[in-house]
């Protein structure tokens, strides 16, 4: 239902990067491509360790934005459901058969309130983040016009500084409020600490993730002697799963990035100092680029500029080489340095991007790739569901 | 036949950010937001301009990738064609009905150039780049094959230090074995300075120019005396084109942000030291956004992230507005600074994009406005096409 079942009528080069059975060295650039070795062993990687650890993984869609993406993490690596960032992403998931989505972010304006309220008759649990009790009345009133249940995780900053209340007592008094609102059923807490999942060492992200987990435990505690139990304590990206699996408070993590993997996040360190793409995830998302001028002996000019790529966390690394280095992206030329002279036009690199989901934001395809065959084609479902 | 005339069946909030007939204020944000009136000032004054200095006009298709844009562009500023940068983005132009298509970059995969060689049997002049005489072959063959006529420009790296060959002799030489290939023509020098557009100083970027016209200019002689005339000497952005017009060798004008602005380009100065969004443009081109979130009295958490928008120019300024102002960019969320809590939950805010070529390619819609009223939808209609 979700499988691209039929090509016909696209054409190579205009709608879609490659086909399936091409041979990959046939895929027109730039664009994404996923080794399927690598991300099913990252996939099924994280869903061990989740399992082991006793928690559920509700795995980040705003990353991928793919149901086909979601639904592998479903099969091979026994998540719960997706969380993601809009309303209309959680449609696109909930239309494509995901069972239980999670917007982790804020839902305020009338439209989309009314939108996330109709998720249900989906077919999907439709949960939601809130911040504000001015915004209580607004879901329970649309949850009531639709018959349908929204289920709130109450939000805490535990210092993203974004959205979310303080930790303690204001949790309570919101989870009281959505409690007593009809139409909707407090579910538990959202406590993601985005801030340090990028902090390159180990014992920086472990002290700020502590110091979350001892807030979210507080508030947790808080709200039991109150009487409102958490179904989901939810929390935890790449760069932190590990604290909130041992912390004994969240149940449920949200990773995103481990499954593709970025140059950003592949340089923090691990527990032994080691970076993390190099043993804990491979690199699973590459943006095939080519080499179409190489007028200066030094300099090659590659096709995939900032129409193939967000560059908000540094520019893209070279896959398998150290003797060509990105050094520059403007709107649709990268600058390739190369001193050897090594490279020549119509040569293909494999790019890691800098930031995964701003990248794959930009694609329509992503183009499966494995034993040196394009095995399949998923769309980006959801690329530019930004409402 | 371009025009989208019907919308239906698309959803608001979903398929797309409004509908025409909509008041502006139910659009659903984040959205590409253009105001019609500054939008069309913009476009006549630039073709007023190009036609009292006797230039031509080929208006940059990759910065708006809009087929509505640029018939706009050709009706009310009289421009002569497009520019774009791939072969994707010609198709999509050609398709729509611009007549007159120049891919302003090299074309070297195999498929491309065959694509690239079609593109006359879609009604259009098709012309592209060349600075390698090793392409000149294969854009012959393709041309050949399909009985069709590629025009090339011979690309002069003036300054931007990407692709293009040095001036003067290497120009005479391309030149030379374009004339002389079957199916091509040799169309002139395509010499666009792009490192300069930004500079701030009026005084850097003329200086910058003139040594560019220089080196034109000699390649223009240079091609003169080997009996090969320039139908097409191209360059000039809108940090240049007054420059370029002024010169006596450049003919064609390639301006794409002057109809759109942004904020990087709106911080140049004209040459009384002006801001060129000052009075020699209007920014047309808005983001538009809602406050989700002001959990923090001082803080105003907005809708618009990295997935609605690109930073590699710095971030977004906030349109008619000095008391807030937008300091972080993450992945769904803008943080804006808000010291006197002016603002509240579903505000809407025009930011005034860093870059527009990248922030329109993540957007598949520009909403058209004018008197408070959506006037019209039109798709982005090359977005996405990197190939």
């Amino acid at each position: 239902m979700n499988k691209q079942t039929s090509f016909e009528g696209l054409e190579v080069g205009y709608d879609v990067p490659a086909l399936p059975g091409m041979d990959a060295k046939d895929i027109q650039t730039p664009s994404l491509v996923l080794d399927l070795d690598a991300l099913e062993r990252n996939i099924k990687k994280m869903g061990d360790f989740a399992k082991s650890h006793g928690m559920r993984h509700r795995v980040h869609g705003k990353m991928h934005k793919s149901v086909d993406v979601a639904l592998l993490q479903e099969k091979l690596g026994g998540s719960c459901g997706v969380c993601c960032q809009k309303v209309s992403e959680a449609e696109v998931f909930a239309r494509g058969g995901i069972k239980d989505v999670l917007v982790s972010n804020q839902v305020r304006q009338p439209e989309k309130i009314d939108r996330l309220a109709r998720i249900p008759k989906l077919g999907a649990r439709a949960i939601c983040c809130v911040d504000d009790i001015a915004n209580v009345a607004d879901l329970s009133e649309a949850a009531v016009r639709h018959g349908t249940q929204i289920e709130c995780l109450v939000e805490i900053d535990v210092g993203a500084g974004r959205c979310g209340v303080q930790y303690g007592q204001p949790v309570v008094k919101l989870a009281k409020a959505i409690d007593a609102a009809d139409g909707l059923k407090f579910a538990g807490i959202q406590a993601y600490q985005g801030a340090m999942q990028h902090l390159d060492s180990y014992e920086e992200r472990q002290a700020k993730t502590q110091i979350a987990i001892g807030q979210v435990k507080e508030s947790v505690d808080l709200l039991k002697a109150a009487g409102l139990e958490c179904d989901i304590v939810g929390g935890g990206g790449t760069g932190s799963y590990y604290f909130e699996s041992a912390s004994g408070v969240f149940n449920e993590l949200q990773c995103g990035s481990y499954a593709f993997m970025d140059a950003d996040y592949g340089r923090i360190l691990d527990k032994d100092g080691n970076r993390i793409d190099q043993g804990e995830w491979e690199n699973a998302l590459f943006i095939l680029t080519s080499v179409m001028s190489h007028a200066k002996a030094d300099k090659a000019i590659v096709d995939a500029g900032l129409k193939a790529q967000s560059v908000d966390s540094g520019l893209p690394t070279i896959y398998g080489r150290d003797d060509v280095t990105y050094v520059k992206c403007s709107d649709e030329h990268g600058v390739v340095s190369d001193p050897k002279g090594a490279l020549k036009v119509n040569d293909k690199l494999h790019l890691v991007p800098g930031h995964c989901d701003p990248t794959c934001n930009v694609h329509d395809w992503y183009v499966g790739v494995r034993n040196g065959k394009v095995e399949t084609l998923w769309p980006v479902s959801a690329r530019g569901k930004a409402y």
